[in-house]
């Protein structure tokens, strides 16, 4: 199991050569150049993490963290906290949203248990609990640093066990009400973002139960003083384990060479916090759909990524990623196209439309 | 065989006993009320094509109308005429954009002659020839009544062929050089939109050009006066002949209940003359990206409708149904989902984040 240290000085970027390589490939391929759009910027950059121009997408898992959120004893959740157990375990089972999506696009899950408040019985789960919850962070840290580091490590071992089998495209989900409050707070604390624009109304909440997420954030943020150069510090004081665990994926699959996806907001933050980490991170990830939450697109903004996908969703869970799997897997597939010099063809055809 | 006036007469709206129905299903489903957002909307219109709760999109095809455009005598198109002849070849090679993404997404592609202006020797095409490519509208009407409602006909005839083939979902293409000076034209003629707003550079074109495009269509439309109530009268002297071919295939689909997936501008646009004939068609279009040619919005807001994936693409083709497959069988893949009914569940989850 790779130390986050060893991970952050690993991590090299695109392989620019395959990149150039893949371009020039690309632009002798029977269609205006650039008129793929998106499809071709997709194909290219999954060259530069692959090495390889021609690249295809077989296996394909989503890797769901779970974990609870002590602030929710704050009220800023509008649904109840066993709901992270319940819903964590039907993604075992296939009959929520997340798993009838997967099972669609013959995506596998993988579950992993970073922080969910109860015990439960089953052997589908990667179990890696570190703590029942995190504590609430209105009251002091939601971590140690310690803990934080161990629950990206957790991320960083699960690519590295999805790459191991095989698996050529990673999706990002995860589970635990209450982390949009401590989506909000990560992204706040690092930039100085104002709750104003930062917090949402997450799974769904009054008006007035918005004014207080809010105002809890923004006090928690004041009392905790994390240190927003430090993206660790930050995910241990007012961040979350499924956060500190997505933010391992991100860095793990950019230290081991395979394409991420971010879902909705929560993993959004987790690149994002990654992305501080080492930049490099950003070579290796795919955007998917657009979610509602106000701090999603501050965070992609940052990013300098914008998605794709326009599909109104909330869900979470990573059933952005898995709609998602298709469109990056076609991407690959345009690079089967003909070339002209395959064929005897009209080279005025090549027109460039790109500007 | 089915005419259009058949057609015209035959077509019934969604089954609303089966809407009603699928949104009731969809609200017991172990998620918060509307958070698949337009995953949702897709299931439950599905319901109302089929009359089933539970869809599936195994078989799905592609309808790619090819044919020539006289205007292009005017020097409104970028590229060459004869590409048309050598895309619509390669189509059935599946060497081409739209062949590689097909074959990706497991579907198949019909294409058909509808007007190509030269003969060729490939027995994969469906001929079905009217003329070799229209007259230049730019000089009189680009083609006579009857040869307008022939092209719609032979729309609604390969509607008809993929149906009783197996097909569950059907796309959109369309290969023809010039087309966007016959969408755009068609639009302004039956709006009343100017050019400023409604012609843009489609496969490319330099800025003079795009001065010149526009003159020669507000010319158009100003010598063969088109009659705005009258859509065949519209397309029959300002239009295509792809355009009415994907327009009849757009009815064709509504006749003969089976869900058909808009394309790019040329696409959107006859789906746009087709709801204008009759307005029930709408029930079974669903849309798939965004085009970037100016009069793609203007004929969605007329349509009611939002793209969803956003890919800047312009090759047309078909490839951005292609794309929008998958997406639309996911959606049918949510009814799999558990109901709070089929295990004990917490009902809180269950909280509507619709408002």
């Amino acid at each position: 199991m790779k130390t986050l240290e060893e991970v952050l000085k690993g991590i090299r970027g695109a392989d620019e050569t395959a990149i150039e390589e893949a371009q020039k490939y690309m632009d002798c391929l029977i269609k205006p150049l650039g008129s793929l759009g998106k499809l071709e910027a997709m194909a290219v950059k999954m060259a530069g993490i692959t090495g390889k121009i021609k690249n295809s997408v077989e296996k394909k898992c989503s890797i769901v963290m779970v974990a609870d959120n002590g602030v929710c004893a704050e009220g800023v959740a509008g649904t109840p906290q066993d709901i992270t157990l319940i819903q964590g375990m039907n993604m075992t089972k296939g009959i929520c949203g997340m798993g009838v999506l997967s099972a669609h696009a013959g995506a596998d899950i993988k579950v992993v248990d970073v922080g969910i408040m109860s015990d439960y019985n089953n052997d589908k789960v990667y179990n890696r609990k570190i703590k029942y919850g995190t504590d609430n962070f209105a009251k002091g840290p939601a971590m140690t640093r310690e803990e934080a580091i161990r629950a990206i490590e957790i991320g960083i071992e699960m690519v590295e066990i999805a790459v191991s089998e095989g698996y050529q495209l990673i999706g990002t989900g995860e589970m635990g009400i209450g982390n949009t409050s401590s989506t909000s707070a990560v992204f706040m604390a690092m930039t100085g973002e104002s709750a104003e624009r930062a917090v949402g109304k997450g799974g769904g909440l009054t008006d007035e139960a918005l004014i207080h997420k809010k105002q809890i954030i923004t006090e928690a943020i004041k009392q905790n003083k994390p240190d927003p150069k430090d993206p660790v510090d930050v995910v241990s004081k007012v961040g979350g384990l499924d956060i500190a665990g997505l933010a391992g994926c991100f860095l793990g699959a950019a230290y081991f060479r395979v394409p991420i996806v971010i879902d909705g907001v929560i993993s959004a933050l987790s690149a994002y916090v990654a992305a501080q980490m080492n930049p490099l991170v950003k070579d290796f990830i795919f955007s998917s759909h657009k979610s509602k939450e106000p701090v999603y697109d501050l965070i992609f903004k940052e990013l300098e990524m914008e998605p794709f996908l326009d599909m109104d969703m909330r869900l979470g869970e990573g059933t952005g990623c898995v709609l998602a799997f298709p469109i990056i897997s076609a991407a690959c597939a345009v690079m089967n196209m003909a070339t002209f010099d395959d064929i005897k063809y009209d080279q005025s055809y090549r027109i460039d439309i790109r500007k």
